[in-house]
């Protein structure tokens, strides 16, 4: 395509090299505390979190395409990494660690197979209202499933509506310092990222960008101290006990009794975090011209999943936040997320006793502001106003994930798309054109002033025939003639059917054989060469006699009316 | 639509209730054996065939909208029922019976209902291809099952493969006797509607007619002769005991339990059986022109089948072969059912003793033969000559139909052919297009000699663009700008666009920006009314600026060239 792609190699210079350290170091800064965050909105131990944002972001940096692509732990694959290992504990009584791993193992097997046989396009059929419903969906999920931790009431249940209920039972546990915590994340963040990077940016651009991103480390660094120096730790949940030093390498225990329920479930998480890696990816291309190429993407993001797998971890792919924090810190190569990982590695090896202290409420707050710009409204507004279709969609698959969870959700919001587009398909458009005075172009003479000649009828059909619509197509040509008894010319104008398939072949033969028993011929016109020629194999011209095949609307038009000097004169309307 | 309907009224004349009578009873006497061949096919008893061509026949005559057509069991809705009704007796120990009648039931139902919403057009999504593979492979299942019958070989086995195994390895009981009839009956059949008609014909053109059909009927007679005559019963196995008299009216007893496996396979009947009906009225239409309303054609087929459900029958639908018969044998309204159903009636009554000692061989025959037509290998082959994806559909379904069984198979079939119209969706054809010279028209710059001009690329996608190919075109574009650097100006032809998404809307937001950024402006020609609508509504010619919307290529063509006046002179190729 058109940007040259930048991987590990050539080794970059001594300069870059430093950039690449200061961004990494600014990425590592964001990653421990999200990837503690996320992992516990998994349903996983802190620590996951961390061996997610060690190995599988550097492994990332050897096999991706994206210079600047981040690779983590991230909301809305955590959700579903929740989802799943739930039922597979509840219906196999297995532990959550390991099926997260699995999950992640089986998701990189699944990208990486994906990638080598260049399914990449599969992500194309998760369409924009889909994805804007289902993301949406899924930020009030993960939003509800913080509240308990942000109010300090200790709530089990993951259904939405049920958790709504249990929070108003069990009102009386409420603690204030927790919601105090949690609000005052949310507010050190914006201030971070608003007035003090402001502040700092007309005279430090680069200083004010990198400033503006540490918010979420000083709520960490703020809550530590004060768990430590004061009496917080007592009036609060803390993250807890989190175990020093690597995680040890293992095959996670995946077992044949619930194989085929695992990769469904990897599919879908593989499916959703390619689809965030290439939004992501999008989203730089529009600022850098920067483009990824989704199947070396899916080399990357498969080969960070079974290393995730392998390494104690769950499920990562790209996260928005963190991306454009390298993009803006001045990351140069892929180096940047080696530099990274050094960084939590640097972490897990000498902070987790202080980790450990760190309050609930304010990883509960992270979270919360990191979903809230999934919860898009306003792209569904302005969906509704010009595509009502498409924004029903958006709402479906939006309440769809409320009410039926994410993965059915996700399967409903996929299947109303796509049978909304096979319903398009089904009922075409379908327009009588005449000629536009003075020109060779053809328009629908509902819109435009054209001329038209008696006893010829031109119709255009704005969709490929098709087995869906052969028979409507059909039907709409036999009921213009019930309306125009005169017609005795029917042309047929092609400029729009890119494909005549064998059903909708049938149905044209069918349709010349009635038409021919009324007396009246039907002719194509502007027939595309790929169709054409498919109409020659199947021997069609020769059926269509003594109806003929027009190069242009124009030659139908003058023609068909040439044998007929009578009607010539009366060219009109 | 186009022909009048003929009801049940205005109530016929003497003279047309005389040729209703005739026909009616010729139908009587194709019904009988028939039905009950396919009753045993189903795996119920004869007389529930018989009870399937008595009430639901005249039933539909009351509310179906053909003329003609001639309701009662068919051999491919009975093998499904024979499927059907397996898995239930196998999963809840169930009777054939009184399942046979609840499919019937729910079929019903399901057909009335979908009649009521007006959802006739489901039928369109079952392509040409996945039914000339579906009912190849169903002919095979029908012939293989009929096998055992023919030979004299008692094998109780369903499963294809394992029925052929089961035949080689009980060889030893063949019978001769039996397969002589069976090939009689065959023989018998052929030498009615070949030799003998051709040899009434000249004379007695209508007789003709009528005597190509009786050639089941005859084999019958001579088939229960020889058995009342002669020891043949002995060595050969009869129908048996047929109940006399008319069937009694219940509801069938659905329990909750099995109610979803019910109506799943109850839907899969009612589908192919709708299609096998339409089929048959649309053969009717190619030649009378008489046409088939779906959605009333729902609503007499779903009556028939509460009928059948209610009489202790089991599903029916419109048989090709007797439809024929009635239509050739003069029938003048749909009265000839109800006189068919007089003549099933008559049998009942007093013909039972004797249809109870007809040979099971026969009945063998007459399947083997109604449904060779079925298999039909010539339209595989010749759609396989302009057509390779929908051919190999058809092999699909075929080998799915064998390997998996009717209803999966028939899923399957259905499965492959949507996501192969997705496929063609997300690669469309795109072609660059120049001027024909001496017109106005512009056509591929591949096929034909056309004027191009330097710096203006136009560009014509063939397909809508939607979801599934919307990043396809942006990567389709940008590889051309990078093979044609010199472009400054895009024209997308859009006159083979008849829908733009959201997702597609977004993608050439994009694309917009990701050209202005290259110093390349957009433009869009030949915008149909509906999307240049949504586009407007979308506040897209705004972004688009300066790139523009043109009415006519002509027009792109010309205006682009106008403001560069030394690129006019260089108008070439």
């Amino acid at each position: 395509m058109q940007s040259g792609k930048k991987g590990i190699w050539p080794f970059p210079d001594a300069n870059s090299l430093g950039q690449d350290a200061i961004a990494g170091l600014v990425i590592a800064a964001m990653l421990i505390p999200q990837g503690m965050a996320y992992a516990l909105l998994a349903g996983l131990p802190a620590q996951v979190g961390l061996y997610a944002s060690l190995l599988p972001t550097a492994a990332y940096a050897l096999f991706g395409s994206s210079r600047y692509l981040a690779v983590g732990p991230v909301a809305v694959v955590s959700l579903m990494v929740a989802t799943a290992t739930a039922l597979l504990s509840q219906r196999h009584g297995l532990d959550p660690v390991p099926v997260a791993a699995s999950l992640a193992l089986a998701s990189g097997a699944i990208l990486m197979l994906m990638g080598l046989l260049r399914l990449g396009f599969i992500t194309h059929f998760l369409s924009r209202p889909v994805l804007l419903g289902f993301m949406g969906g899924v930020a009030v999920l993960i939003g509800l499933s913080q509240l308990p931790h942000a109010l300090g009431i200790p709530v089990e249940v993951r259904e939405p509506f049920a958790l709504v209920g249990e929070l108003a039972g069990n009102w009386q546990s409420f603690s204030l310092p927790t919601l105090l915590l949690a609000i005052g994340t949310v507010l050190l963040i914006r201030l971070f990222s608003g007035p003090l990077a402001r502040l700092l940016q007309p005279r430090l651009p680069t200083a004010g960008l990198i400033v503006s991103r540490l918010g979420a480390l000083a709520a960490v660094v703020l809550g530590i101290t004060l768990a430590l120096h004061t009496g917080l730790g007592e009036r609060t949940a803390l993250v807890g006990e989190i175990p020093r030093g690597l995680p040890s390498f293992a095959l996670p225990p995946i077992e044949l009794a619930w194989l085929m329920e695992l990769l469904g479930m990897a599919f879908l998480i593989s499916l959703i975090g390619l689809m965030e890696s290439v939004s992501v990816g999008r989203a730089l291309a529009a600022r850098d011209g920067e483009d990824i190429q989704p199947n070396r993407e899916l080399l990357g993001l498969g080969a960070s999943n079974l290393v995730a797998g392998l390494s104690a971890a769950y499920p990562v792919t790209g996260g928005l936040a963190r991306t454009l924090v390298a993009r803006d810190a001045g990351a140069k190569s892929p180096l940047a997320g080696v530099f990274a990982a050094g960084g939590v590695l640097l972490a897990l090896l000498f902070a987790t006793p202080v980790l450990a202290m760190l309050p609930r409420a304010i990883l509960a707050g992270i979270i919360l502001l990191a979903v809230l710009p999934l919860l898009d409204f306003a792209s569904i507004r302005d969906t509704w106003r010009h595509n009502r279709p498409d924004a029903t969609v958006a709402l479906i698959s939006f309440a769809s994930v409320l009410i039926l969870g994410v993965e059915l959700g996700l399967l409903t919001g996929l299947a109303v798309s796509l049978a909304l587009l096979l319903w398009r398909i089904s009922q075409p458009h379908v327009a009588e054109v005449g000629r536009v005075p003075g020109t060779e172009h053809f328009r629908n003479i509902r819109r435009h002033q054209v001329e038209t000649r008696p006893g010829l009828s031109m119709i255009r059909v704005d969709e490929s025939l098709q087995f869906p619509n052969s028979r409507f197509l059909r039907d709409t040509l036999l009921e213009h003639l019930d309306t125009h008894p005169e017609t005795r010319d029917l042309v047929l104008v092609c400029s729009a059917i890119n494909e005549i398939d064998s059903t909708a072949l049938e149905t044209l033969e069918e349709l010349v054989r009635s038409l021919a028993a009324r007396g009246i011929r039907l002719h194509l016109s502007e027939v595309k060469g790929p169709v054409l020629d498919r109409l020659r194999r199947a021997g069609f011209p020769a059926l269509l006699a003594p109806g003929r095949i027009f190069f242009t609307n124009q030659a139908a038009f003058e023609e068909i009316g040439a044998d007929k000097p009578q009607q010539d004169q009366s060219v009109a309307q």
